[in-house]
């Protein structure tokens, strides 16, 4: 029998069978856009389909969350502006590929620093609509009369946190991010020696260099936390919550953490009770193509098809890079579908396609598919692990980086820097993708392990989202240690106390030897 | 639909749909004796109705386990002498005891000495019969002529994790504690701030003096580790592995730790994707009790049935206290069901039954059941929250006081000291817990809380097993932390070079001021 389908009757049993069936709740969604909501919408799908009824909070001017929708039901977010500022990420881009052009030490470092100012900017304006919001009396009260159960936010921004929090609402965190960095490094113990901080581009196995590096990612992050963040944040939370409270506590504030990465996918590291990982919980098996698609994968033949997609950054590169893939796409006897925006590349082969949009679950499911040339998303890299298609990582932002990172070093894939890409560069790592054989049998045995799950990830989301909502939270499941300061947390007092008491230890009986040596030392002359 | 039932059906889709079935494998065991026995058993008949052959490594003078079996094949360790000596227990009780009369800052430190003595002792037995082991040739080429596919063990015990390191066998640890402590404290980071250390009787909201109690017990055993454990092994581990292999570093081969524990009784702590949490895996629906035992039951009408075991250490009460406890029942409107060996006390109640063996399961599933009085082991803790009976603590020995302490500050039990029991004393607390309706009603929200999972804890167990020997191990759920020196694991040569640079960047920079401030000094007297 299928692994796909018997995870799915499997993941069927136990949710038909959850101990009491708690469909009919009331769920306050807050998302992120972009490629974070095309996967919380797919959970809503789901907690939709099981009865729940879902409120989602969207800015009006949203790019991808419809203010119409037959799953939920939506409210408009009183802001004050328009919060999202899609040419940021172009311009963005652009510094991040100035960035790459740096000594490879500093690269990571100098990407950091970009990101902290970009998130400066954006903690300002989510600070501002978080304080229009709970100082608007009509859109508090709608709120507060719909007696919510839940609240499902994506902690890549803050207003559901800071929302969920002033509501006193059971939280459950959708997340792969958090906006001050990796969200494994707020809630579990990230020991700097094998666990490398978010963007730093290290893996789990760290010389002394990386090390070192790692450790000044995290210091960096920590000042950018204490010295940056929090400021921003204090006027609100003075007003609105009680004394103490920060960013940070509220984030500690969740009930379960819902991580979209798995131990396949990600480095083994410490983790907490919280925390549920979720990785992949957006694959499924495919559909049928078009007519039209389905000719084209048959008309490679033998070859096979190559499947090109950005994703959200579809016109990221710039027009000479553009160019450097379409021509080398040309010298390949396979075909390739390209998901493409913008002017034609004049360099374009026959065996192209370009297309607006793809279905690239259903693509990359494919049999005739070789290899998926990406941008190393997460959505996109679980995918590629679930169907088992080695990947050509051209990263451009983010969490990208790493993301190809983790499938490189178990061998699942080459990685190409964007910024510099020729065409020969760009030709060599795909032909090795598509001739060498160990790609594709070692993302075939990272699929098995993926697919060798007692639960399938959505199930296993779906389970505990009503499992927070069944037993009013999941308090039980929270650390003590976040309650502490920090010279606390790492014992650091109760460190100095007992060095202090073994030293006045020492240094009595060092005292009282002497007194006694000098005793008999005198009597011993006295005697003499 | 009852949730034993629910998630019984939930167990069964996901292990007849498990991917790959993958019965038929020749696992070998070597378990620990008495009640780590019994619950390892229970594994043991699971793996057998799956189709999987077992054998078991034994003692040929083995308490519990038998040499004749029709689950399993047993075959004897080559053992120059009889390892288990049942009459160490009752001595260090009576050691524990004169330790729990001292100050109660020092009680567990005192009770950590003694368990070291103790544990010293039984790793020169271990390391001797592993040695006679390897180096019997007739058994050990039966042993690898059997071409096993996996070693299930209770590291409590190191003969098993040696024999399955030695043979490279993938490994499952079904494990409380090992035999260097806590095996939580082995495998993933423990923050000493809200982490109490294993049998510190501590909680995780220390303040300043329990964060220092806890170091202390922290500090004792990594000392013992070092000075008292490791050298014990390592002829053996010189002789026959590649150098620089320790105990340590063979524990941390492990593939998956099936830990006997989970977080509704567990005090939320960091933990590693290789962790699984089975606590509760022996529970189950109860069977009709015998006429007798229901006749009894079913006598005790309104007032209900305190039921009273021991468990392995059915005889370890002085007289006086067993007189203390029988005279306390007397007094009790409810019936008693009370496990017990030896002399009958003299001021027995009509109201108590004294049995040989009871069917503990079946007795606490019982509607008539009102409370559990009990020394504190996991079978019985998980047994009294799967069925929610509250608790009343007479802790012995081991780990059953951190045990009971979980349950006592969840308000589902109350704990008196074994020592210093009086008849007054025993009949306050254990009326307390009859008559408080807050202990029933917060055990009950334990077990609603351990009985919400989406898989059983045996069907987990079976899983994670299976996955094992399916995918030949599970390296990629290993932490890469391991391997390194401690003093590159906590990242002190990286902060001691960050240190440093930053120390000699601010002296030059000081440097550099004083010689522009001296020259500038200089000219301006010059000028003058």
């Amino acid at each position: 029998m299928s692994s796909s389908i018997s995870i799915f009757l499997a993941g069927l049993c136990v949710l038909l069978l959850s101990p009491t069936l708690c469909s009919g709740s009331r769920i306050l969604v807050v998302p992120v856009d972009g490629s974070h909501w095309i996967n919380m919408e797919i959970i809503l799908h789901e907690l939709h389909s099981r009865g729940h009824s879902i409120t989602v909070l969207r800015f009006a001017k949203s790019w991808y969350i419809s203010g119409n929708s037959s799953i939920y039901t939506s409210i408009d977010i009183p802001a004050l502006e328009d919060e999202s500022d899609r040419n940021a990420f172009t311009t963005m881009i652009q510094d991040v590929m100035d960035c790459r052009k740096s000594f490879a030490f500093t690269r990571t470092l100098c990407q950091q620093d970009l990101l902290t100012s970009m998130m400066a900017d954006a903690h300002k304006m989510l600070a501002r609509t978080a304080a229009t919001m709970l100082e608007d009396p009509d859109f508090m009260r709608k709120i507060q009369d719909a007696k919510f159960d839940l609240m499902l936010t994506d902690p890549a921004l803050n207003i559901g946190i800071i929302l969920g929090s002033y509501l006193k609402l059971p939280m459950v965190f959708n997340v792969r991010w958090i906006n001050t960095g990796d969200a494994h490094f707020s809630i579990a113990p990230s020991p700097l020696s094998y666990v490398p901080f978010s963007a730093s581009e290290l893996h789990d196995q760290m010389g002394f260099w990386e090390r070192t590096k790692n450790m000044l990612h995290y210091l960096h992050s920590v000042a950018e936390k204490h010295f940056l963040i929090s400021p921003i944040y204090s006027d609100l939370l003075q007003k609105h919550f009680p004394p103490g409270t920060d960013l940070f506590s509220l984030q500690h504030a969740a009930d379960i953490w819902l991580l979209r990465t798995d131990f396949v996918f990600e480095f083994p590291r410490p983790t907490m009770p919280n925390v549920v990982y979720i990785g992949g919980f957006q694959c499924k098996a495919p559909r049928p193509l078009s007519a039209e698609l389905e000719a084209f994968m048959q008309s490679s033949e033998e070859h096979g098809v190559v499947v090109m997609s950005l994703g959200t950054f579809v016109s990221a590169l710039t027009p000479e890079v553009t160019e450097a893939i379409a021509a080398a796409f040309a010298e390949l006897p396979q075909k390739v579908i390209w998901k493409f925006s913008g002017e034609k590349p004049s360099s374009l082969g026959n065996n192209t396609l370009l297309v607006k949009w793809l279905p690239q679950n259903d693509l990359l499911a494919h049999p005739r598919t070789r290899a998926f040339v990406a941008h190393g998303g997460t959505n996109g890299m679980y995918e590629a692990i679930f169907h088992g298609v080695p990947v050509l990582g051209l990263p451009l932002l983010f969490d990208q980086f790493d993301n190809l990172l983790r499938l490189k070093v178990r061998g699942a894939a080459r990685v190409v820097e964007a910024t510099t890409l020729t065409k020969e560069d760009f030709l060599e790592a795909l032909r090795d993708v598509l001739e060498n054989p160990s790609y594709r049998q070692n993302i075939q045995r990272l699929s098995e392990l993926h697919r060798d799950q007692p639960l399938s990830p959505m199930d296993t989301a779906i389970f505990w989202i009503e499992y927070v909502i069944r037993n009013k939270g999941a308090a039980h499941l929270q650390s003590a240690g976040f309650g502490l300061p920090w010279y606390s947390y790492f014992c650091l007092d109760v460190a100095v106390f007992i060095m202090a008491t073994a030293g006045a230890f020492v240094w009595a009986l060092v005292f009282f030897c002497r007194v006694v040596c000098c005793r008999m030392f005198r009597r011993k002359m006295k005697a003499e």
